[in-house]
């Protein structure tokens, strides 16, 4: 009934949130066939991986041989996190130029995950952006991690968002700036109310919002939609809910691609996914083994999605 | 962050939509306790039970003994399904005035749902208004099921939808009219676009908008959110999200009533339902043998929901 001529662009978190939720290294061609999959299916943009210490984060250990299959498709848009000069460094000698650098709202939170406050982030930041300055073929998406709810310290007011976001505007300039709802706790008119707060704040117009969004509340595609009325055109999502949740055992992870999907393309608001072939990997992923998965739409008869 | 002063009224259709869902009758003291947890927790509106064949619905045999308990609390609304003059006068006879009538925008579903077609429905309400034309204590809800999407016809359109309710307005005048997605494939625009269409046609001014919603495409919370912005006020759920889906086994029944309290309270749209005590009955309610439930809020730990 609705149709509104507008797109959307989603980021496929699959590879790196999702398959960083499994403990147990999966097998590096399990990997690559579901990365393949995903880009089959249409998706041009994904969180590829990350550059991180292997010791840290085993799962992320072949990034590099991960990297070699893909980095030479130059039409996809392969983002990878980076928390420091070293990890952009090893980006760029794998030729992958879309970098992720992550850093909380809440201190508690930032502390706890990446061991330091948020400000020494913030000077991590200001480095990176030093570093492709002399690089211009290199593109940063910032996400702030715990934009809306902190698992220690509660809700985040408007107050403590901005402290975080607006140190990106003086160093960034325009970039890509996602308000991630960490915990899955946000609910859909604090989002939209906190996208239409940072953007009527923020003095560089071409600044693109993108967000990251949990169903573990259930608010997921809520959430989403409610950003998406605030003017939000980037949204994170994970094939089958990959994910997994911190704090709550059974609870689910990254709000499923294929739901998010649905909610949109049904509106007549295009991603340039096929929703079907999506699906098709979302089955396959799974079924990997140690992977915590919610989705909707893998319940229900594929004759019933389109 | 955003805040509305706006309330919402809850129809907690767990004691008829959900329990019918069980095959197997269950112990009436069970039931008996479990809607006294519901009102115990603030829910003062529920679908409450159906004076129908107990051949047909076995589940619903013992509707006489549960209407003796709670029929004279004066300040609820409980509200029994009736198929026809026959169910209205029983509701009388048990000291029930709160009378749900249902029939389906879509031929087909009608003629499955209650072997007649859509007219003959029409018809029915028609005779049903008339008797209480003789009885002011009667309140009537008409329930459009298959409002968005048919499990058999596919999407419903806007013309289809028209045919269906305005009969309604004709008959009864200021109704209450539920617009029911009984598969839970209607998506949030669809949704807010059939509710402004229908509000912005209807005659009668009073008239009152219900949203009766299903989660099994996952868009339960997002598909109540955009009925809200459309105007609607009311809201059927089910606590657990107890109700199973007709096609799709395994997949979930109606919105949890915990997850719809979640994303409204937290926007400061207050329902005048208590959510942990609510959480309290939804835990006792997914134990109930042959049940199928669905919630997000159940999941996570309670310290974390208010």
């Amino acid at each position: 009934m609705s149709t509104q001529r507008d797109t959307i662009e989603v980021m496929e978190v699959a590879p790196r949130d999702g398959f960083q939720s499994i403990a147990e290294p999966l097998p590096t061609a399990d990997k690559v066939a579901i990365i393949q999959g995903l880009i089959d299916a249409g998706c041009q943009r994904l969180e590829f991986g990350a550059f991180v210490s292997p010791k840290a984060v085993p799962q992320m250990a072949d990034m590099g041989e991960i990297a070699a299959h893909f980095a030479p498709r130059r039409d996809l848009r392969l983002c990878v996190l980076v928390p420091n000069l070293k990890g952009a460094e090893a980006a760029r000698r794998h030729g992958l130029h879309d970098l992720g650098y992550v850093y909380s709202a809440s201190q508690t939170h930032n502390q706890r995950n990446v061991r330091r406050s948020r400000e020494a982030s913030i000077d991590g930041l200001r480095e990176l952006v030093t570093f492709m300055q002399d690089a211009p073929e290199f593109r940063l998406r910032v996400n702030v991690a715990t934009s809306f709810d902190c698992p220690f310290d509660g809700a985040i007011d408007l107050a403590t968002l901005r402290e975080a976001v607006t140190p990106i505007w003086d160093i960034v300039g325009d970039a890509e700036v996602a308000l991630c709802d960490t915990t899955g706790r946000a609910h859909p008119h604090q989002v939209r109310a906190a996208f239409e707060a940072m953007m009527a704040e923020c003095p560089h117009p071409a600044t693109r919002w993108a967000f990251h969004g949990h169903d573990t509340f259930g608010m997921g595609v809520a959430n989403a939609l409610f950003a998406h009325q605030a003017g939000v055109r980037v949204f994170d999502s994970s094939a089958a809910g990959l994910g997994g949740c911190p704090f709550a055992p059974g609870a689910t992870g990254n709000t499923a691609t294929e739901d998010l999907l649905f909610a949109f393309h049904e509106a007549g608001i295009d991603s340039g996914i096929d929703l079907l072939r999506l699906l098709d990997v979302a089955d396959r992923i799974a079924e990997l083994p140690g992977g915590v998965t919610a989705s909707h739409l893998r319940m229900v008869p594929r004759r019933r999605v389109v």
